[in-house]
C-alpha cells in the first residue's frame, strides 16, 4: 500500500526545528522519501493534500497505566494515601483480563486524538494489553510491572522473551513497579535478567518525598543509588517521575545513559512536586515525557504534558528562559523514541516507521505561524491534530477513528464495566 | 427569533453540580426556559438535538488582552525584562486602532473554541476593540489600562460613561495597568472616578515578588494595602494575578467584596510563581480565572487554565485534595460573571443572556462519565466544545465560526499585520 501526504510544512525532527516543505511517500508501514515534491512512478492507494498544515512524528507517551480509564473523574481531589486504598486498589482488585482488554483500548482512542502514536504502558496483564494494542493497531512497549503483590520476576523474563519480535506494534522492556514496593529477591532476580539479556531496566523512582526519605532511611540511598547498586541499571533503563532527583541521581542516570520520563501533570495533581528537568537536561540526560495513567492525570494529552513541562521548569527555575520549547517538543518525539528503544520510530525519514501525525495550523490558536515549535508546545491543542497515523495507517482522521471496533460500542462497554467495578 | 436545544444533560450552575436532563428555549439573546422536556406552541427557529451532550453557562475570562495575538510564539523562553523591553515594548508602539481591531478577532475565534463566551479585556484602544466585539457577536467587558505611558484618569472616566448602556454585548469598568506603572495623581484621580460612579476598580495586582518588594520600600505597604489606603477600592473592584498575596490582602479583598482573578498558565510560563488560591477561596474571596494575553500564555484556552488552578493548588499546599473541580468549575462560569460584574450571564436560568456552551461527552477523553466536573476539570479540551452561543447566537459549531467575517480573511490579515509590526 502506498501514501502520499504532499503540500505539508514537515519537521522531521532529524535535523532542526524549521520545517521543509514537500512531501512524504509511505509503503506499507514504512516512509520511502521525505523532501522537496517531485515526480514518481508509483501507485497511490491514499492522498491527502495537508494544504500547508504541519507534518512531524508522532508523540511518544513514555509512561502511562492505559487501562486504567475506568478511574477517570471517580479518583480525584483525596489526600494520595486515601486515593491508593480506598478507590484505586480495591477497584483495580476486581479487574479481569477482558476488562483490561476494552479500558486499554478507549485510553488508544485518546491517544490519538492528542496524536500520540505510542505508549510505554506499566499494567497488570500483559497478554490482553498487546491483543488490545494489536487489534486496534495502536502501538505499545510494555514494561514488567511486578513487585511483591503481582507478577514475578520469572513471568517478566517469559515475557521479554515472548513479546519482542512477537509482532511489529508490540514490544516487551523489563521494569517493575518501585523500590518501595519490591523486595530485594524481585529485584535480584531483574538484575539477573537485566544481565542475562542485556537490557535496560525501567521503574517508577523519586516520585515523591516520603519515597525518597524511607529508602534513605532503609538504605543510607536514594532510590536511584539503592538500584544501581543492585547493578538493576548495568545496561541502561529509565525512571518514571523523576521529581525529587539528587544531583548524584542526575550523574548516575547520565553514566548509565538512562531516560528520564517525567509526567508533570500527575505530578502536580497527586501534589508529589516538580521535577528538576533543567537540571536534567543540562547534564545531557535523555528526557522523555508521559502523561502518566488517566487516574491520576486524568487526561491523556500530549500537549498539556509539553506545556507543563516547560511552565513548570519556569517556575521551579525562577527563570523564564528555562528549558526552551524545541527540547520540549524533542523530548516529546525522539527523547520518547530513545526512552522506548524505539529506533525507527525517532524522525522522519527514510526507513523509519511511518508514525506521524498532520497538525491543523488554520486554527486561531496556531495564527500567527510566529514559530513552529513555540506554536505546538505553548498553544497547541487536541483540537489541532488533523490526522494520527501508525505504521502507515491512518487511524484517527478528522475526528473520525478507523480502529476495528465501533467507538460507540468501546465507550458502551468501557461504562458498563466501570459500573460493574463500582457496584460488584 | 426562537431557539430549542434539547435531549441534554443541563448544568445550570445555579444549583449544586449535578447535570438535570431537559431542554433549554432561547428566545433573542435570553432563555427563557430552562427544565424537563415539555410541549410548546412556539415556533423553533433553530433547534438542535444535543443527544445526551452536556449544556452549561459559557466560560469567562476575566483577564486578558486579545489583541496581543501577534506577539504568539514571538516572545518566549526569555527573561522577563528581556520579554518586555525588547519584544513586547517596541512591537506595541507601532500598533495602530485598525491592527488592534483585526487582533482582537482572532482572540475572539480563539475564545469561541474554547467555550469562552465573554472577556475581561484591558488593552490600548477601547474604541477599536469595542467595534470588533460587536461586530464578531462577541461579550466584552473593557477595564481601563491607564499609567504613566498611555491613556488618562480623564479618558478612562469617559469610556466609563460612554461605554455603560453603549450596546448590549459590551461594558466598561474603570481599572488601570498596576501600582507600579502609575503616579498618584493618576490613582487619585481614578479614586475619585470610583466615587463619583460608586464603581469598582480593576488592576494588576501582586504578579511578581519584585512587585510587591518596591511596593513595600516606596510605601511600607503591600500594593492591596496601599491601593486601599487611597480609596481605590471603597466601591470593590478586583486584582489581576495576586500571586505574591499576604493573608492581609486577602482580608482586604474580603471586606471590600473584590475579586481575585488568577491565570496560572501565565504565571507559571513568566516564572512569576503561584498564587495562593486555597487561602483566597477559604478566605470567601470571589474567584475568578483568567487567560492573560496570548503574549505571556500563549494559548486563549480556559480548560488549560482550569486544570492548572486546581494543580497547582494541590502542588502548592502540598494536598492532593486542595481546590476541588467544583470550585474551579465555579471560578470559570459563576465567579468570573460576578467578578465582571456580568450578573446576567451567571448561570442558565430563565431571565438570564443565552451565553452558553455545548461539551461533547462523546469522546475518549470524556469517557467514562464517573462525575461532569471532574470530566469537565481534569480531562476536558477545546476539542470537546461543540457549539458556544453568545447572546442567543450560534457563533461556532462544529469546528465552524460564523462571526460576520471569514475567518480566512482574519488570520491572512492577522498574518499580514504581524510581518508589518516584524519589519517595519
Amino acid at each position: 500500500m502506498n501514501t502520499r501526504l504532499y503540500n505539508a510544512r514537515i519537521l522531521t525532527m532529524a535535523d532542526g526545528f524549521e520545517p521543509i516543505w514537500g512531501e512524504i511517500w509511505i509503503q506499507d508501514d514504512k516512509i520511502i522519501y521525505v523532501g522537496e515534491e517531485k515526480p514518481s512512478d508509483l501507485h497511490w492507494d491514499v492522498e491527502r493534500n495537508v494544504c500547508g498544515n504541519l507534518i512531524l512524528p508522532g508523540f511518544k507517551n513514555a509512561h502511562t497505566h492505559s487501562a486504567m480509564t475506568f478511574l477517570r473523574s471517580y479518583a480525584d481531589d483525596l489526600p494520595l494515601q486515601d486515593w491508593l486504598n480506598k478507590q484505586v486498589f480495591p477497584m483495580e482488585a476486581k479487574l479481569t483480563e477482558e476488562d483490561i482488554y476494552h479500558l486499554s483500548k478507549l485510553a488508544y482512542l485518546e491517544y490519538l486524538t492528542s496524536g500520540i502514536t505510542a505508549n510505554f504502558d506499566m499494567y497488570l496483564t500483559p497478554d490482553s494489553i498487546v491483543q488490545s494494542s494489536i487489534d486496534t493497531g495502536f502501538r505499545t512497549v510494555l514494561t514488567g510491572a511486578v513487585n511483591d503483590f503481582s507478577q514475578s520476576a520469572a513471568l517478566v523474563g517469559e515475557w521479554y522473551q515472548k513479546y519482542n519480535g512477537y509482532h511489529p506494534l508490540i514490544s516487551f522492556e523489563l521494569g517493575f513497579h518501585a523500590e518501595y514496593t519490591t523486595s530485594r529477591n524481585i529485584l535480584d532476580d531483574l538484575a539477573a535478567l537485566a544481565h542475562l539479556y542485556q537490557a535496560p531496566v525501567y521503574t517508577h523512582n523519586s516520585e515523591t518525598a516520603g519515597e525518597v526519605a524511607s529508602c534513605m532511611e532503609k538504605h543510607g540511598m536514594t532510590p536511584t543509588q539503592y538500584l544501581d547498586s543492585l547493578h538493576l541499571f548495568d545496561f541502561g533503563g529509565g525512571g518514571y517521575h523523576c521529581v525529587h532527583f539528587t544531583p548524584e541521581d542526575i550523574a548516575i542516570f547520565k553514566k548509565r545513559s538512562m531516560s528520564v520520563i517525567t509526567n508533570p501533570a500527575s505530578n502536580l495533581k497527586l501534589a508529589s512536586g516538580i521535577a528538576p528537568i533543567q537540571d536534567i537536561l543540562q547534564a545531557g540526560v535523555n528526557l522523555a515525557i508521559g502523561t502518566d495513567g488517566p487516574a491520576s492525570n486524568n487526561c491523556l494529552d500530549m500537549f498539556r504534558e509539553m506545556f507543563l513541562t516547560t511552565a513548570l521548569a519556569k517556575v521551579h527555575e525562577n527563570d523564564a528562559s528555562a528549558v526552551d520549547a524545541n527540547a520540549v517538543l524533542y523530548a516529546a518525539t525522539v527523547g520518547g523514541a530513545k526512552a522506548m528503544r524505539l529506533t525507527d520510530c525517532e524522525t522522519l525519514t527514510a526507513g523509519s516507521q511511518a508514525d506521524l501525525i498532520v497538525i491543523d495550523l488554520n486554527q486561531p490558536n496556531m495564527q500567527p505561524v510566529n514559530n513552529i515549535s513555540k506554536n505546538l508546545v505553548y498553544s497547541g491543542s487536541k483540537q489541532n491534530v488533523q490526522l494520527t497515523m501508525i505504521a502507515g495507517k491512518i487511524l484517527y482522521e478528522n475526528g473520525t477513528f478507523d480502529v476495528g471496533t465501533d467507538v460507540q460500542e468501546i465507550y458502551h462497554t468501557c461504562s458498563e464495566i466501570t459500573q460493574k467495578l463500582k457496584t460488584k
